[in-house]
């Protein structure tokens, strides 16, 4: 009986034969949460990134930041990582494998995953003793659960109390720097950084291929704002875009289906704590769309408190649908309010605070002490200076009251009486005030989206693989091929060749084989043009143009090629309206 | 006495302040060896890597992989990293700080880093002794010298033994993956992979900015081609190409000048050993000649045995001067031969050689042994199928001379005699072999070329910064500007600035202030046009287009910027070519 192959696998052995990605280190066996990106893949997993460049950063004004992914453990207990960053374990007491725990009550005992989210450690033992889970591979008997961090840990420098992790998100090196970032661009409020990077999370037993990995690729994008100006007025832009969202309420009620909402109702119902949260989601949604997963394989799911990271106020998590996996995270969209950059200024000591400019500049009237050096000076002899910069601290009102109930104010064992100072009154100006930022924050698996755009992509004709990857996101723009090995077509191919590549197209020439062999060869990574040079090249300087997901051809002559390509891989044009088809 | 400030002063300056780089981590007092690129500096560095992109990949038909900076211990192994890459280390026996000892003898008494690279421990414990240097912090005595693995540690999963290691370079990656990476480009010889990623080295205690790194990134190609056939087709279009070499034979006599040669003398003289490693400098020095280094700034030094890197049979580093820090490497060109390849198939087991198929196919005469299986079975009985296995492995010559020698064949204590066996003769066809490819490999530090290109960048004009970065490397290409934030022209520069945010271009838009203030602000971060909204424009749409460098203004009809900003930036046309001048 022949065991059913799934998308997973198929699209996997394609990976691994043309060149997508593979699990790293093969010739050592594999390890697991690793791939590696080959030639096809790393270029379109690039392209998918300068997509979201394009989308979330030029178009925004928003800017791309590039910090160091091991940072010094003070960053990690500032954000709550080293305290929130961990995974129930156990281990088998027989085969010493170890295990997520809440992993193995989901998948063994059938315990939802917003359940086993909540559970402690105390719990987790217990639904493990109740349902008699026992070890998957041995049979054995499990340890106590206790957690584990998954960071990966290092030294800094030969010293050993040095200790430095490996980012698990590329957002502390965002928030560790704000206050620089904040003064390069001119304190403007609200602005975003990103950052695209490795990022390493120590899984305890990653399985699920690309899906879930210990090292992969984050797109953090940090979006700060005023609390007290939450409005978002790019919201008009994108107020029509649909929203599946499946609602924190109906899973409760274990109701899983998704309500669609326009951006405006997701608004209006309040079911976004901050306007901005919906201008992003939009925003993630048009981006998964263009990577060419269809709108009703997307929706968003609204995050329990108890299933949300730690810093979240408010988390829609956005989902695709995955033939072997069902529903997975390509993205998270977090309210992260002030807590990072709250984190860091408690644990640093320095102020994170922007300033906010009032609107217009009030005066209002306070008292203040003032020294009378003479009587101070008299009392207090050498000691006076200190004196001074003592009263310096002293609030006028706790000053006043001192005298009323005593009739002096004690400080640091000095008696001072109302002859030693005076109390006068001044105009203040209250020019703004300080707060911290809010943040947003849009975070993407640049892994997994190109890894859902190849399965939706994958399709078969005529028994044959075509990958009908989105123009913009394809790895190889043109193949340029001579119809036969002779009479001079290679020497004209290679000649539009070379202009094409002048032209800063990425361009494959081949001739080796037969024509509809080499065309199933760039189906198969899904190139989306291919320009063949025939005989009639020779005499009239045109070319034919096969479009990869038809199969149709067109006529072209050479000098317009690349006007023509330059503005089909934009979406300005379409295959048809690049030249007469060809009759077959 | 003021202070005189050096280059890389004004320029730390600078970057902090505009936001190209700074120290990282600076809240919690600031690690060393570790920088953070800010918006505009994050930026240019990208497109520095995208122009190595261009020249090295694109342009050749490489390709670019992407795999994991964390690498199980066997890589390393195999790599030799764990044998080799480690730095001698005193630590001050008083105050405990630790230093690079060859360093300390560099710096304290003058020893040329091409003699401290050739000491072993014994020797720098002698030098330190002999020259009496101590701890230039508190003047403590230092401890024996002891090698530190310059290799960041750490353990991938939950168990301890699982060790792993940041990559000290991308190349691993790559060697590791060959095998598939070969298969998926269908065989290709010969051909180029590289990567560009973080990388990291443990430094014991680096300082010097962006120069000396603990994390960086790296750009590697591995270029891999038959030993048998090392000639490079490609010579040609470099061969009138000037570099200026140190020789080795040179620095031994004390002369640190270059020779300069032309890429075919260097060939010629045999200064190579294989010609792509000429062919790749030659691409090296046009492409950080591109980044504004002038030619006379950049040289290349020819490395001696001791100086090389572990797997190198050659290599030269191509140096750009710095202000600051005189001649410092920015990228090393080595024949790696077939060291690494060959490390990782010992430890893995994994085949790792290409097969070469012959121009023709020949046919030789072979003798073979073969079993005479009645005759076996009789003498041997069951372990007849054992001796028939041993017999496939033994050697025909060795067989025949033994029977001469001694009249019988011992294999596993077993003894053979002429009767067990026939000799045939066989006709066998050579249809080609197999071999290990060799690897040249051109390497760029990113981070090093992204700073050098902003200090050749850096002029004062008129008592202000103005950075003349090359167009194409430029962070923000335009800016637009109305005149005067009043009277409708805020608005058509907002429509000029959409239209050209829509056509794909990286741009700024400001209002704020007075015109001159604003083009010093774009002068600073090297935007190279800046586009100007006036009166006129309201009247004629067109606007002004003033040049970065000379300040020069021209008059563009709004319509044709797109064309044109986007030729210019591809240095297809000049700032002149733009349109008629204004006179002032």
């Amino acid at each position: 009986m022949m065991k059913s192959v799934d998308k997973f696998e198929k699209i996997s052995e394609l990976a691994r034969r043309r060149g997508f990605f593979w699990q790293s280190y093969e010739i050592y066996g594999g390890v697991s949460g690793f791939i590696s990106w080959g030639p096809f893949g790393a270029a379109m997993k690039r392209r998918i990134e300068d997509k979201f460049r394009d989308i979330f950063l030029r178009r925004l004004n928003f800017y791309e930041v590039e910090t160091p992914i091991i940072a010094p453990e003070r960053v990690f207990k500032a954000s709550g990582h080293i305290e929130h960053f961990k995974e129930p374990m156990v281990e088998c007491l027989k085969c010493k494998r170890k295990f997520r725990a809440d992993h193995l009550l989901q998948e063994l005992a059938g315990i939802a995953s917003q359940e086993t989210d909540r559970m402690g450690l105390q719990e987790i033992k217990h639904e493990i003793e109740v349902r008699k889970i026992k070890c998957p591979d041995c049979g054995g008997e499990f340890s106590e659960p206790r957690y584990f961090l998954t960071m990966f840990q290092t030294n800094i420098g030969p010293y050993s109390e040095s200790v430095g992790y490996g980012r698990p998100e590329a957002a502390q090196g965002i928030f560790v720097e704000f206050k620089r970032l904040y003064e390069q661009v001119r304190e403007r409020l609200p602005i975003g950084f990103a950052q695209i990077g490795h990022a390493l999370r120590n899984e305890i037993s990653p399985r699920q291929g690309p899906i879930r990995l210990r090292e992969f690729t984050i797109i953090d994008l940090e979006f700060f704002f005023d609390p007290e100006n939450p409005r978002c007025p790019l919201l008009s832009e994108v107020e029509d875009e649909k929203l599946r969202i499946v609602l924190a309420r109906n899973r409760l009620r274990g109701d899983e289906s998704p309500v669609e909402l326009t951006v405006k109702e997701v608004v209006a119902n309040g079911y976004v704590m901050v306007e901005w949260l919906a201008f992003f989601m939009a925003l993630g949604k048009r981006f998964v769309t263009s990577l060419g997963i269809p709108e009703d394989k997307q929706r968003f799911i609204e995050k329990h408190p108890w299933e949300r990271a730690h810093y979240s106020a408010q988390g829609f998590d956005q989902e695709v649908y995955l033939e072997r996996w069902g529903w997975v995270e390509v993205a998270g969209f977090n309210y992260r309010t002030d807590y990072d950059l709250k984190g860091h200024m408690m644990e640093s000591d320095v102020d994170m605070r922007v300033f906010k400019p009032s609107d217009k500049v009030t005066t209002r009237t306070e008292m203040r002490v003032k020294p009378k050096l003479q009587n101070i000076s008299r009392e207090f002899g050498e000691k006076t200076p200190e004196v001074v910069n003592l009263l310096k601290s002293v609030r006028s009102e706790d000053l006043i009251k001192s005298f009323n109930e005593k009739g002096f104010y004690e400080v640091g064992r000095l008696k001072i009486t109302p002859e030693h100072v005076e109390i006068v009154l001044e105009e203040v100006k209250d020019e703004g005030k300080r707060f911290i930022p809010h943040v947003i924050e849009p975070s993407f698996g640049s892994d997994r989206l190109t890894y859902a755009a190849l399965e939706y992509a994958y399709t078969i004709k005529d028994g044959r693989v075509v990958l009908k990857l989105p123009r913009d996101i394809a790895p190889v723009q043109i193949a340029v091929l001579p119809l036969v090995s002779r009479d001079g077509l290679p020497e004209k191919a290679r000649e539009i060749y070379k202009m094409l590549i002048d032209e800063g197209f990425t361009v494959e020439y081949d001739e080796s084989g037969y024509i509809g062999r080499r065309y199933a060869r760039f189906d198969e990574i899904g190139v989306p043009l291919c320009v063949t040079i025939d005989y009639q090249t020779l005499k009239d300087n045109t070319v034919t143009i096969r479009d990869r997901d038809t199969w149709r051809q067109i006529r072209v002559e050479i000098a317009r090629l690349p006007w023509l390509i330059y503005n089909y891989l934009r979406y300005k044009i379409n295959f048809e309206d690049m030249g007469p088809p060809i009759e077959k």
